[in-house]
């Protein structure tokens, strides 16, 4: 393997500089090394949801757990949020992924499906009998990204329901309306540019009393990650099993970067270097951009035209296949923090 | 923080010259960017596979899962391995959090439990509805350690049921029966002197024929991690969530060298050390041993009887406090490879 090669891959993904000067700091002075019980962990766990809760504008009583993964949070949402019944919205492959971890953890579900690469039309009818309300923000597979609007227009048709949101490989680019959110989960693996091992979920104080219901009728919320047991931790800054505490001061540290950068200009660069890309290629009749309406910012796909994906390999740039059946037909450009994405566009002068 | 400290603790703990190596260039060379999904991580993920079953003699017929902690493996196992009732041999806190997680996780327990710093008899009896015993290798909280023969013995008086072992401190220094053994599990923050962020758990294919009865009988045995989920990835060596993809990396490197170095040599050295230790602080009324019986070679509990640890910090050296209610009595030194632990011996020359 190469360090010459850049990786705009959906995630895992190029770390970015930030991320891999703190790691080797991490590694040499100590800090992999500090006890995940007392001050010091303490202090470190207290910067980075400080950090995170600044740059994302994370309302105060809402609570940051650290968990594994996004994979990891689709459960402990449903364990914690789902007595019966929870809707999906599906558009792709993880926010099926969703759906299926409420079945397979033995609630009822439904879903408002509409075709890869397509968009919701803003009619959709969520059941009754629904709890909850699961929207993916960006679904990695197919670069579909949805407006702030269509989240918060949601939330207003249904108040009563807890709202979900995937927001894996936008935060902390997505502007979420938190006022109407209720859980919203990341991996860090994806625009925090960090090797893979941590997944952040946020949750409103209505979810945590939701968690209070699970338990009283379902018996069971989990075990060592059940809201009730995060929270008695979170309550001290620390967490129930000893964390990827290297990830965490790394992300504090990341996050403190973007800080310093502008949370405002990140999404404008990114907004604008998206822009650029899918025109060249699309000018260019090297790829076709697959979505047409909610384009991601983030994670573009597009039909590859010119067996893209290769050329580009050619000159150390690793963009990601389609996903699943689209592997081969599609390609996925990552556009994440301190990613030079205008690559894609520069490689032919190479 | 000082890069000058030892951290002498149970976990996390001082990581070794070759995981600080291995994770330096991970970052560098691109092996933290690489995808889940593909023949690189793929082939990583077999030599590391590889290398652990080497280096602790794990039949090939057993699977190798990663998950996120020793943590997570207590809930996996309850969640596959048992539909109403498990047992569990008590000793200390985390053999009783064990327990505790399967009562959290709506099942019945039952526990065969002694005084802290003592050990069990070998006449303890085994509820017939039990369907899973519950034993702990080395109980980091105590500092008692299990012979081979006794886990041997409780597997041999109950042949019907599934044994699952905690090794999350004594791992690959335990020598563990595996033809006794239905799962094992360990962090690799404890002996492998990794930062913190990865866990495995091996199980016995009797382990996975008893997950799919739990499956049918509860019809739910998790989502992502259930046994079904890990198996069908691990076919493809992969992981059913994005997994600290680094850290797979790492210990596979930790592995290869501890090969090198020579398991059985590995756990002479540790023995050893561990003895002259033990010897040193009681010769000079430092700190007493807490074990009589069955004292732990990786984790040295101790009644301190001199400040031992205040004195130890003034020469750079950190060490564990005792655990919950032992906090300021007692000290936890740890025993782990690379660790020069018989610095504690040499502090008041320094």
């Amino acid at each position: 393997m190469n360090n010459k090669l850049s990786y705009l891959t959906p995630g895992p993904t190029q770390i970015n500089t930030v991320a891999q000067q703190a790691y080797t700091e991490a590694l040499s002075s100590g800090i992999a090394s500090i006890s995940h019980r007392g001050e010091k962990f303490q202090k470190i766990n207290l910067a980075t949801k400080k950090a995170l809760r600044e740059l994302m504008s994370i309302p105060n009583e809402y609570r940051i757990f650290w968990l594994s993964s996004g994979t990891e949070a689709w459960e402990r949402i449903i364990e914690n949020g789902v007595t019966e019944f929870s809707h999906h919205f599906v558009n792709g492959a993880f926010s099926e992924r969703f759906y299926k971890i409420s079945l397979e953890l033995s609630r009822k579900a439904s879903k408002s499906e509409v075709a890869w690469f397509e968009t919701f039309s803003g009619n959709e009818v969520v059941p009754e009998k629904a709890e909850l309300i699961a929207l993916t923000h960006n679904e990695t597979s197919t670069g579909v990204m949805l407006d702030k609007s269509f989240i918060s227009a949601v939330a207003a048709r249904y108040p009563d329901k807890l709202i979900a949101v995937d927001m894996v490989s936008s935060a902390p680019y997505a502007d979420l309306p938190w006022q109407n959110i209720d859980y919203a989960f990341f991996s860090v693996q994806k625009f925090f540019g960090m090797p893979a091992g941590l997944g952040a979920l946020i949750v409103s104080p209505r979810a945590l009393e939701k968690s209070k219901e699970v338990q009283k009728k379902k018996g069971s919320t989990g075990s060592y990650h059940s809201f009730n047991s995060l929270v008695s931790f979170d309550d001290k800054n620390e967490t129930p099993a000893t964390p990827n505490v290297t990830a965490i001061y790394v992300l504090g540290k990341v996050s403190q970067a973007m800080l310093e950068n502008g949370i405002e200009q990140i999404r404008k660069e990114t907004d604008e270097n998206a822009a650029k890309v899918y025109a060249y290629l699309e000018k260019n009749n090297l790829a076709k951009p697959a979505v047409i309406k909610n384009r991601s910012a983030t994670v573009l796909c597009l039909e590859d035209l010119s067996n893209l994906r290769a050329t580009l390999e050619a000159s150390n740039i690793i963009i990601g296949s389609g996903y699943g059946a689209y592997s081969k037909s599609h390609v996925r450009i990552a556009n994440f923090w301190q990613m030079n994405i205008l690559k894609c566009c520069d490689f032919r002068s190479n």
